[in-house]
């Protein structure tokens, strides 16, 4: 019996969202549509260049946690936050959905991370993170009893930018694996992709039971031109595969059992956390019982939510609308 | 020649906003729909009740200067914010649509103020204040030659609740008035009516050239039971009153001048805010010398756009809503 269903560990930040066009990610030099790291000066000169915003907790890892709690499962998060306003804030928001997150916040170095969200027309986003405190989460955080009580570890390949995090995520799945338990890793990136492939390749070979990845990372990972080659590298690669591909829905791949599950048609205001509420619902549906077919469709319920407003965590309770799915 | 068209001067404060339902806030034990002043410890312990927050700037004559800077107006702002992280949240939220806003942040003293606001399914908002650094406004942080250049001067009602802000408003209004300009009033919330009634009679008879208050401030300050009797009440004490009516839209009444404006029907998310931009909206118009129909229909358009999502600050560009209301 696991005390937890999801355990989620990641760069813990407060998001700091703002509409913007097109020319304002260009005139930034960075990438649009993925997340650049930046120091605090850079931040805060993209920040007293963007218009008004929003603040709200953000952080992948956290956000899929939030999502598992509103679906109602157990989640818990490890992350590294700053004893400051936005840690507070961060703080808040986590246990207020009843993500168990007892992670003592620091009293010195920096500050709580922050992700500069810049939506373009298009509601793709483009992020600028800088780490923050989170930068120096490292082994000392990972709880053994709270991994080892935890049926699923999730990890963000975010972790694998600052070496303390990478040293502290691999730890977590040593740990988890030695209590028997499942570890499940998010790509999270194209570039996050580029930059650590030869890392990710041999962990998803040795570590990760349950992998999640967009078309564009998967196909980046396995250095393909097409989805259907990735499906076919992953399918020998790791035990389960949830696969997206935005609108066009998602593939899940567990050795011989495929499913291909339709997007749920929403109004896309901001993509920010599609990602994160579909692993959510995938997992709050694994460690239920459910089929995968139905995790599939809890995840893809998830993702809606999750675009259909501003914002990366759910808005509305997850657990009711997924009763159609699950019934209850 | 002015060099601002409208400058607003009130409490600085980040909204948190979350939704809940009506048990909530009973269980607060204050009145549903109503702004309630609460200390620190109170905040606190609120806060810590909540669901999960979106944070976002706020303050009632702060959203209605973002407000007329997003008409394509020229706005300036007057209200006391510490150097902390709300303080730079809320200083940059207003200067990166344009306000100015040069009042230095306090470096001692209590922090930024912060409104908790809770948003119910009727999307109703039930405000608990904590004024914080707000609450030492007071005459010091009058400009004259910035009151003495904006064509408006505008007041929130809110501003009579702590002693030194009540001074400070009362200069401007001095001030404002010696330089030929006009002064504007917004009465606020039916408590803050209730808490200051007879020096706002005095002060509309005196000092007010325009008023803005919903149905329930007006009747509460004539203590009639009809909006007609209000209507008339209002008609021979002040130059020129806006009443807003929610749904059922707005009259506006000048001397023998009458106007009633349809609301812009709209999906209801959350109210805060709709009275804000109401009066950006009248105002802008005011100021470019449209007539009274139309002021009114631009102060339809800037409440309907703020209760089209959460939060209480424009999200669209007014200047490009206006568009087919104004020509341009």
């Amino acid at each position: 019996m696991s005390r937890f269903d999801v355990l989620t560990i990641g760069n813990a930040l407060v998001d700091v969202l703002s509409f913007a066009d097109d020319d304002f990610v260009a005139r930034t030099g960075v990438e649009p549509g993925a997340m650049t790291m930046v120091d605090a000066a850079r931040s805060d000169e993209i920040y007293a260049e963007m218009g008004p915003a929003t603040e709200t907790s953000g952080g992948s890892a956290a956000n899929t946690a939030s999502g598992v709690a509103s679906f109602g499962g157990r989640a818990a998060y490890i992350g590294r936050v700053s004893d400051d306003t936005f840690g507070k804030v961060f703080s808040h928001d986590l246990r207020s959905v009843g993500v168990h997150f007892e992670v003592s916040p620091a009293t010195t170095g920096a500050p709580t991370g922050r992700c500069l969200v810049i939506v373009t027309p298009d509601a793709q986003r483009t992020m600028y993170t800088f780490l923050g405190a989170g930068a120096e989460l490292d082994e000392t955080y990972i709880d053994e009893a709270l991994v080892a009580s935890s049926a699923v570890t999730y990890l963000e390949g975010y972790a694998w930018d600052p070496p303390p995090a990478k040293q502290a995520v691999r730890r977590a799945a040593a740990i988890a694996h030695r209590a028997d338990r499942r570890v499940a890793l998010t790509l999270s990136d194209p570039f996050c992709v580029e930059r650590h492939r030869d890392e990710f390749l041999e962990l998803i070979e040795r570590d990760v039971d349950i992998l999640f990845a967009n078309e564009h990372e998967i196909t980046m990972l396995y250095e393909v031109d097409t989805f259907d080659e990735a499906l076919h590298r992953v399918r020998g690669h790791c035990e389960m595969a949830a696969l997206t591909r935005g609108a066009h829905g998602s593939v899940i791949v567990a050795g011989e059992d495929v499913h291909v599950i339709d997007a749920q048609p929403v109004a896309v205001v901001d993509t920010t956390g599609a990602g994160d509420l579909y692993a959510a619902g995938f997992l709050y549906g694994l460690t239920h019982g459910y089929e995968l077919a139905t995790c599939g469709r809890l995840a893809s319920l998830g993702a809606a939510e999750a675009i259909s407003h501003l914002g990366p965590r759910p808005v509305e309770v997850l657990a009711s609308l997924a009763r159609p799915v699950v019934g209850g």
